[in-house]
């Protein structure tokens, strides 16, 4: 197994210097030149090149969802599925607006999806189990979730992303999702389960009191590491996006987070591998109650909010112009010898 | 004359039914789905078409900068059109990412330009009075000034913009907006003025200072319209962005809003012709105290803060790949009926 590389801190005073040279005030380009020298760190050069994005979307179905917990059934998931194969859906718009390559997964749908073009089948099992009841899966299946996430993340590497996005589809999924970011953030149910894809109150309750058995169960049986917690009430697109993350680190390679289900993945890859979130870049606050708190766990500070609560990897994919603009500033502006102009007073 | 039209809304409403029809829950792409709308009742179209955006950036010198307002001397003026001509500026690195037209006009700049490639010379006088002692500028030379800012409108929207973008560049323009966001929107000098391109707490307080005397000067001699308020304690940019504003309003074209400066021109615009804000779109909350005071006084709402604080229009240009996924979700997302995704459960 490599071993996660530490960020370049020469590259990045280098690109501090720059920075400073630029014709602007210092400081004026606020969020973008702290943007510029953490690339710079990152790909270990004082002029970071400019970022080619591959995005995968990872697909499963979720036993809870039969509580009752989502706005829409189950078989929107396969439904989903089928409108990215067709590029219907709203991260297709967003993956040819930034010319990225999408590759979708089918790691654990519940409905057999035959043989839809462009969708890989990697199917663990046909959803998880309800976790409100029982281990979501075993040990042994979030490990090859895992792997079927890295797999992917070297793949993506491979074709030539240096800036990796995972996003998820699975109905029912912000309930997994919050038991984890609960369990590895150290957050009560209460502040981190919200409205998911639109639910009442009477249905958040309910979610609430299923987060909270789920986690008394896992907990009863003594200490977890984060395999174990993405078996015990995880969920199979979560674990693949966490094995994604940390397989990019392992590469050097950042990955970008969506939202709410991509900040519990987050949340479990830094548990499985603690530098890991040394990679990782927070794209957007979502409007899902408990995202800013798992952000806010992994030192992540999210780029924009635009009160998205969609997930497909579609918040990440909308900031990949706002970053390339950060590099292209830090890479093509002159500075002020060579333009001439003058510093301060 | 010719007026400012009404946004349609009948557009609007069609605009919306679509955004309900989309593959994603509803709400869930947030402010995206909001824009999209937005841009339907400007272009009078349920499924508005990709903004074409073109840049001008105005230039001009100010009296004020003598008493020492700013953390840059006012030569540097000069030396940044310089930089823009030589595509240098951070205004060419990101006009190019965005494959915007971009222009640069001498409005006011104090040094004589010579003949630098591709700026506009349209000097209205070489720089403004200095508005702490008396008026910047003749009322005439104000409506000049907005000339030029029309003209260069209609120039740009001539050329194919369909979303049009205003720059500003004059060492010491935040003390000439400071006053206009006062005096337009209500507010106290103290809550206004900011640290501008980076200027001490001794710097700040005599700018208040400043402020506070002219406003008080152009108070005494009775009400003033936004013409005389421009001429008053304004700047030859930014009465030239001003113009712009109110000329792309009338020719139904919307314009999106960068930072400080243009947020003092926005309110003057609105002073003149009342619903040219229907037609403005604020880009990003700027670092500098009191342009979220002006936007609010403008009821708009920043897309996105990530504490920008140099002007040019960079802001506004920043966010024009946001405006533009927003408008291809709305219009190649497919619907439940097409995908044949079933709807809420």
């Amino acid at each position: 197994m490599r071993e996660i590389p530490f960020p370049d801190t020469a590259a990045l005073s280098a690109a501090r210097t720059r920075q400073a040279l630029l014709t602007k005030p210092a400081g004026a380009l606020g969020r973008l030149e702290d943007l510029a020298c953490w690339f710079a760190a990152r790909q270990g050069r004082a002029i970071p090149a400019a970022i080619v994005p591959a995005i995968t979307v990872f697909a499963a179905d979720h036993g809870v969802a039969a509580r009752g917990v989502s706005a829409y059934p189950s078989e929107v998931t396969a439904q989903m599925v089928a409108n990215f194969a067709r590029g219907g859906a709203a991260i297709n718009v967003l993956a040819r607006a930034i010319d990225a390559r999408l590759t979708v997964v089918d790691v654990g749908v519940a409905a057999p999806l035959g043989s839809l073009p462009g969708v890989v089948h990697a199917k663990v099992r046909a959803g998880t189990a309800d976790l409100s009841v029982s281990p979501a899966m075993t040990r042994a299946e979030a490990e090859r979730a895992l792997a079927i996430g890295a797999e992917h993340a070297a793949l993506d590497i491979a074709a030539g992303a240096t800036l990796a996005i995972a996003g998820d589809m699975g109905i029912g999924n912000t309930t997994p999702s919050a038991c984890l970011i609960c369990a590895l953030a150290g957050e009560l149910p209460v502040r981190v389960v919200g409205a998911g894809t639109g639910i009442d109150d009477a249905t958040r309750a309910r979610k609430i009191d299923i987060v909270a058995r789920a986690l008394e169960r896992a907990r009863s049986s003594g200490p977890r590491d984060g395999v174990e917690w993405l078996a015990e009430v995880g969920g199979l697109e979560i674990a693949a996006i966490a094995g994604y993350y940390v397989e990019a680190a392992r590469r050097g390679v950042p990955a970008l987070v969506d939202g709410f289900i991509a900040a519990a993945a987050a949340l479990a890859a830094r548990a499985i591998a603690p530098r890991a979130a040394e990679w990782l870049l927070a794209s957007h606050a979502s409007a899902e109650l408990g995202h800013r708190l798992a952000l806010r766990a992994l030192g992540l500070e999210p780029l924009v909010d635009l009160s998205l609560r969609l997930g497909e990897g579609t918040g990440a994919a909308l900031v990949v112009p706002l970053v390339n603009a950060a590099l292209k500033l830090h890479a093509e502006m002159a500075t002020f010898a060579e333009a001439g102009v003058a510093g301060r007073a």
